[in-house]
């Protein structure tokens, strides 16, 4: 497995990866399309968004998209991971997280958050992310919709 | 005292009391500059940037910047509120508050966000969402910086 900096051929591979997920809406599977777009007409820096790749036998895998919080410093939001049904279990999920953290660290940031789901559908990514090391630290109950909680992990690096 | 729709005349005076209200930082003003400038240009609906202004003896006294947060239904950020320094104490910025909750209630939201600093800079501020009736629901130790926390605030509708 091998993961580097999304280019352009990697795009088809995730917006079906996202699409077919079985976790995203057509809303969140929109957004990252648009995310994409940013990311691949301004370049990161501008964007915002950064997204790496995780590629195993010739196919994506998985992906990842983060970038800067705005109005912070040394901030960063891990946006989107996602894994394809057929390599879960590899780990990829927990390498995609460690290769965001290096580029993190390596832009001289201080801080991860992930803000993701308290519904079951999301309970695998929950479990990445404590396996991770990321630190559960707040729940905002019924924010996405009633019963579903919005989780907010953070890693200080 | 009166609050109405933010139009073009009153750019230069939400400008003018965002630069001198001595909290914002000049990465904070320009953000609302921005916010604005989407707001006139793409209108509230398209930008999802919604102002409101309160007037008192003809100038700005205050003003709140609000919008629906992408990727939930019904959550609404109360992205900014300020109020000048020469009409605070007189509950412009409660005011204010009670404003945007009718307005989003009006949309049919149900839930209303605000993200604020846990600095003693911010202390009347995180005072008045607790009058308004806003839980302290979550608190992000060293966010903005070592010392300064993110402090979230909900109501709901």
């Amino acid at each position: 497995m091998n993961i580097h900096i999304a280019t352009e051929q990697d795009q088809t591979e995730i917006h079906r990866l996202t699409a077919n997920s079985g976790v995203f809406s057509q809303e969140e599977v929109d957004c990252v399309d648009e995310l994409w777009g940013d990311y691949r007409r301004d370049g990161p820096e501008r964007s915002g968004y950064y997204f790496i790749v995780a590629r195993g036998d010739g196919a994506v895998a998985g992906y990842a998209c983060y970038g800067p919080r705005p109005l912070t410093e040394g901030v960063y939001d891990l946006y989107w991971l996602a894994v394809d049904a057929q390599f879960r279990g590899q780990g990829i999920g927990l390498a995609l997280i460690r290769q965001v953290e290096q580029d993190v660290a390596a832009q001289g940031g201080r801080l991860i958050v992930v803000e993701t789901s308290g519904t079951p559908t999301y309970a695998a990514a929950r479990g990445i992310y404590a396996k991770a090391g990321y630190l559960l630290e707040a729940t905002l109950k019924d924010f996405y919709h009633a019963g579903d909680d919005l989780v907010i992990f953070t890693k200080h690096m």
